[in-house]
């Protein structure tokens, strides 16, 4: 039965991605051994490596003067490694608090030295983007989570100031179009739109490398990682090889700018139903809607059950909120189809039957 | 063509777990969905990381009181993880230096706090393991590495003393019985006997577990993976499974000890032709050779190139020694079978004649 995949993450991958990554699990470039059994410092698997780092630049248009590593341990370590490779001691660092990994964020660097909360969205359930806050101009940097996975709410603007910007990506990177010259660091968990768990692209600007004046362990330090061009040690083979074949998948598709129009159309197909349909209401507010994650209720939670059995026989897997807020949310992703979208737009109208 | 694959990791995996993971990619357990696109807080996910866990436990025979967890970042980030949960404020480690792994942990734990190294085999280029030291009996631990991959020795008795033990085991866990309950810490990554590259077991003694009086950052702290079941965030859902597969696979073959059987005839037939063959020489003292991986060098260098030769007609791949080093390595690791060996042995004898 063809499945509607709309998990938060993992989640959607394309098909022929899934397909190539299944026979390299087999027999990789005709080499008669696995993918998963070869040295990572084999010339075949630096060429992998080597590909999926040009590909991030290449559809992110990263201007020159960025390293691009691939690391394990998701954002959840980067929400220790940003603050312990850029807040200096004594220093500040500033936060902007849109959800629940922001407020992780903010945990783990308070741990480091003095955490700033500039804004937060936390009074009113974190369904909107706090506006008009300033950035102090003494912090060593402002982190900000662009895209809200739970609450399904996303940064059109992002931070203003003469201070280091250092963004959380996880849930819409290579979903529309940035200039990411403003940011010196972005990271992102690899498994909503770039491939697999297990990795997690950070892209870093070369000239913060070392400047916290900390010693860092050496797997924490981002110099490490861009020094061994992300083979310092043994990297996760698998989860960068199914990334490379996602990011080629998404060149073929036009890139970024072709993918952002797919995903605003999706978005733009599901909100409208999600308004007019006198079944459910949106969670987020308007104007901060995220094109990625797509949160909302029933008007009727009597309704939950004819509802649920609507999507299962329609093949709508995974469409449960975050366990923390409940309700729906539909995550759109690039690999997810419109034809996908329309089945759910479809079990939403059939409630009202 | 039949590879005979010695890589040293990630390395070989058996047969039947590749063909199972490469089913998986395209339809996990007839959901019609990717294992790599459904949520790790799924039903199924839950069930393979309980799985991999409880045959973790079984396989070791784990006595009471430990946790497994899977985590991720490799042997490399543990380096930094055991000073991090188990070195107090003024506190000392001890640490026994049989090569450039153990070396690599030293560097990191010098960064918490007083590090002793109890005793090195630096002098002879690590090809022995000392013996007759003494253990601080102040030390907060003594750490140690099992098996030397790059060198080829191997510890045949660990450490004494009223200390916590600490045992990196990535190139020879589950490939001999030994008594777990020695130990408190115990990692390995996953790429040699357990699984693909991108996973590394812990398994630590709950007692130990908060120890140190520092503040760790959540991810670096064992009690918040072990806390969580290792679900703290996404973990590594391939590398996971594939590990799973691996150890159903041990169990299947008879557990450890069955498989120490066969590794044991699998060394015992290398190094009998490696001491045999007037054209190699080994290069570990014969009482710390290594079951998993087997070093020896050619006695006349000429010979090179028709060795490297007989090899690459014979399907035998990765056979060269680390880059530090030179020279020649078979890794012998679980899955290798004696029939892999034996065309070895006989292209060894080939260069002869």
């Amino acid at each position: 039965m063809k499945k509607h995949n709309f998990s938060a993450g993992p989640s959607i991958l394309p098909q022929e991605v899934l397909q190539k990554a299944s026979e390299a699990i087999l027999n990789f470039n005709g080499l008669d051994l696995s993918l998963i059994e070869i040295s990572h410092r084999s010339k075949e698997f630096i060429a992998v490596m080597d590909k999926a780092q040009a590909l991030v630049k290449e559809l992110l248009e990263l201007p020159e003067g960025y390293s691009v590593l691939f690391l394990q341990g998701g954002a959840s370590t980067e929400f220790l490694m940003a603050p312990y490779n850029l807040l200096t001691e004594g220093g500040k660092a500033a936060y902007l608090d849109t959800g629940s990994w922001s407020s992780k964020a903010i945990k783990e660097a308070k741990l480091f030295g003095d955490t700033v909360v500039v804004a937060s969205s936390k009074d009113k359930g974190y369904n909107y983007i706090p506006k008009g806050y300033e950035v102090p101009s003494d912090a060593d940097y402002i982190h900000f989570t662009s895209n809200n996975t739970i609450f399904g709410t996303q940064l059109n603007e992002f931070p203003g100031g003469d201070v280091l910007k250092v963004v959380d990506m996880s849930s819409d990177i290579f979903s529309r179009k940035i200039d990411y010259s403003q940011f010196d660091v972005v990271y992102a968990g690899a498994q909503k739109n770039m491939g697999p768990a297990g990795t997690t692209v950070v892209i870093v600007k070369d000239e913060v490398l070392g400047k916290s004046g900390r010693q860092v362990p050496s797997m924490l330090d981002y110099k490490t990682h861009a020094d061994k061009d992300s083979m310092f040690n043994t990297p996760p083979v698998f989860a960068i090889y199914v990334s490379m074949l996602t990011l080629e998948w998404l060149k073929s598709k036009g890139g970024v700018a072709a993918i952002e129009k797919e995903n605003r159309a999706k978005a733009a197909l599901l909100y409208n139903e999600v308004d007019s349909n006198p079944s459910f209401v949106g969670f987020a507010a308007k104007e901060d809607r995220s094109i990625m994650n797509v949160t909302f209720n029933l008007t009727d939670e009597s309704l939950k059950e004819k509802f649920d059995a609507l999507c299962l026989e329609s093949g709508i897997s995974a469409l449960n909120g975050h366990r923390s807020v409940g309700g729906y949310r539909a995550s759109i992703y690039n690999a997810m189809s419109i034809e996908s979208v329309q089945v759910l737009v479809k079990a939403m109208q059939d409630l009202n039957k």
